[in-house]
Order: structure tokens, then sequence, then C-alpha cells
């Protein structure tokens, strides 16, 4: 049966980004390399937990995190990952300024949902069919939905460093009902699954 | 060779206790029961985990953990843990008011310590000779031994609930090195070994 799912790679004391998100920096300062160097210096370690990230049927994703800017839209800024982004089918960008849908190559297309979470999570399920819905992020994003009750399974990737401050995951979402169901690891990142409610 | 280790239970948030700790709820409200679910239900999954708990050659913890005085002591105040404490060795309360050491059952003597952490390592390890020396809590007391870079070992016992507020674990710690070497789990609590430094 088709889930809503989210991966979050979050520091070990429960940042999604530091502070100060810029273009430069889209995870803020000083985090973005250390809590994905487990992607970048041992991918072939983690290829079923790459894999699954962006197997879903449809995304949804907060404003900050398909791009720097708040506001009226710049029209020239079609998200942070090329002509080809990884996703390959449709993504819900949360928004609270009208813009008219993306395709990019590869089978992605933008979307832009103004009237809030559950009507992006309505559009985004009808729209994977049998398929996974998946939550990417921002933290703020996924707590809103966590705290909505929307999240069926929660994968954290959780890197061994302490941000201090920055966006948090796990903020005001109230009381999930969590249930580790899988652990695994190497000595850069500890990956631990949550079955939801 | 002698280690410093701690073993600390937190939640997923990074809490190791809850809001207005007291006689009653020494972990304060709403998250003894909780925390320690593990322990309570499955010990038996456990066991090594919980035999290297007290596993150390002497231990040193924070007021706070000993009782939920403040101030001048209640010398009728022995610990939580009646006349057979589970650690059966020394150990050194950290406290700004001095009071005389407390022999009691089965080998636990408490011993307190006015003059700062530093000191209270000095004579732990001197205690524990070529064991291990354990920070047994709390959060604060972890946190600065973690600041000042003396710990080798954490091992952390994730529950998966979420508490939203209390005292956190790895608040104001700096940036330390961490590497986790060890993960294991069952569906009631994640375990987390890190190498520190």
């Amino acid at each position: 049966m088709s889930k809503v799912i989210t991966d979050m790679a979050i520091s070990l004391d429960g940042f999604a980004a530091g502070p100060r998100q810029s273009l430069d920096k889209p995870f803020g300062e000083g985090i973005f390399e250390r809590l994905l160097q487990w992607r970048f210096d041992e991918p072939e370690k983690h290829a079923e937990v790459l894999e699954r990230i962006t197997d879903a049927g449809a995304f949804i994703m907060g404003r900050n995190m398909f791009g720097p800017g708040r506001g009226e839209w710049d029209l020239d800024w079609t998200g942070w990952w090329g002509a080809d982004p990884p996703y390959h089918g449709p993504v819900f960008v949360l928004t609270h300024h009208p813009r008219a849908s993306i395709p990019m190559e590869g089978g992605t297309t933008f979307h832009f949902v103004t009237d809030g979470i559950d009507s992006a999570l309505t559009q985004a399920r009808e729209a994977a069919g049998d398929r996974d819905v998946s939550i990417t992020g921002g933290a703020h994003t996924v707590n809103q939905y966590l705290a909505a009750g929307h999240i069926d399974e929660m994968r954290l990737h959780i890197a061994p460093i302490v941000v201090g401050k920055g966006e948090r995951l796990l903020a005001g979402v109230g009381d999930p009902k969590l249930t580790p169901v899988e652990v695994t690891g190497t000595e850069l990142v500890t990956h631990v699954t949550y079955r939801v409610g």
C-alpha cells in the first residue's frame, strides 16, 4: 500500500540545517558537507539507502528547499538540481506565491501549491498512485506533516556531528508514536527507520 | 586502557530528562517510564548493554542525579537507590556543598566533590585504577565533561519518543569528534556507541 515517507539527514543533536541558509549555502553555514559526508565519501556502502530516497511516485517539499528566494518568485529559478532533477516525477512545492508548473528533463515537474499541506498531500497521493509519497524536506515541512499525523515512515540518517543551532527536526511535532524497525550504519552515519503511528 | 565512558538514555529529540524534576519524578514529568521502557519490558534483550552500564571502577554524577535536594544537605538523604546502590564502587558527586562520604552496602561509597569536574575526574581515575570511569549523568554533567574533552566513549540509548522540552544532552558541548562504532536495537530503543575524540 502507498505510504507517506520521509528521509531526513540530521546531526546527532537533531538539526537538518545550520543557521543562515543562502544561495551559496543551502543547508546553512558549516553543515552541508558534514551532514552528507557519508553520501560523498562512501556512496557504495549506502546504495540501497540512497536508492530508496528517490523511490517514490510523488514528492513534496517546502519552498526553502526548492530555492533560496523568499517572497515573489524569481522565474529564472528552477531549483538547485539543474536541468534533470533526481526526482523523475511530480514535485509539489509548498508556497504562498502562485507560480505555473515547471516541467524539467527526466520526468520531474515542479508544481506550486498555495493552499496548504493537506492539499499538497492530496495532490501528491493522486499523482503517486500505488507508489509512496515522499516528504523531502526541509525540517519545517516534515515537522508540519509529522504534527498532522500524515507520515507513515521516517528514515533518519544521523551524522555523528553536533551543530548546536539551526533548523531542528522534531520541533513542535507533539508526541508521535514511533517504532524503530531498522537500524544500520557505518562510521559516518547511522540510519534508523521509524514506523510512525 | 582505562577509558572515561558515559551511558545516557535520551529521547529521539535529545532529552535526558523532562521538565520539573522532583522527588516523585526524578526524571521530570512524563518521561521516566517511557525513556526506560526497554529496561522494564525487555531487560533480557539488553542484558549486555545493562551490564556495561555499571561496569566501571568509579563513577561521577551531578548532584541533581544524586537527589532532588538543592542548597544545604539533608543528611538523611543517601541517594535514590536504597541501602545497596548498583554501583558497587566509589561514586563522586559534584556539589557546591561539602559533605562527609557515605559508605553504603555492597561496596558503593558516595564521595562529595566541591572543587569541580577536573578534580572529580582525577579522584575517580585514581580510584578506578585500570578500570573505566563512568560519567553517569545527568545531562548537564555529561555535557560539561564532553565540552572539556574528557569523555572517550559515549553510549546513547535512544528511546523512540519525542519529549519536546527538558534537559538536553549535547547542549553547549562545542563540536566533539564523534565516530559511531556500534549500533543495535529493538522496537523500544536504539543503542549507538560513539568513540569520542
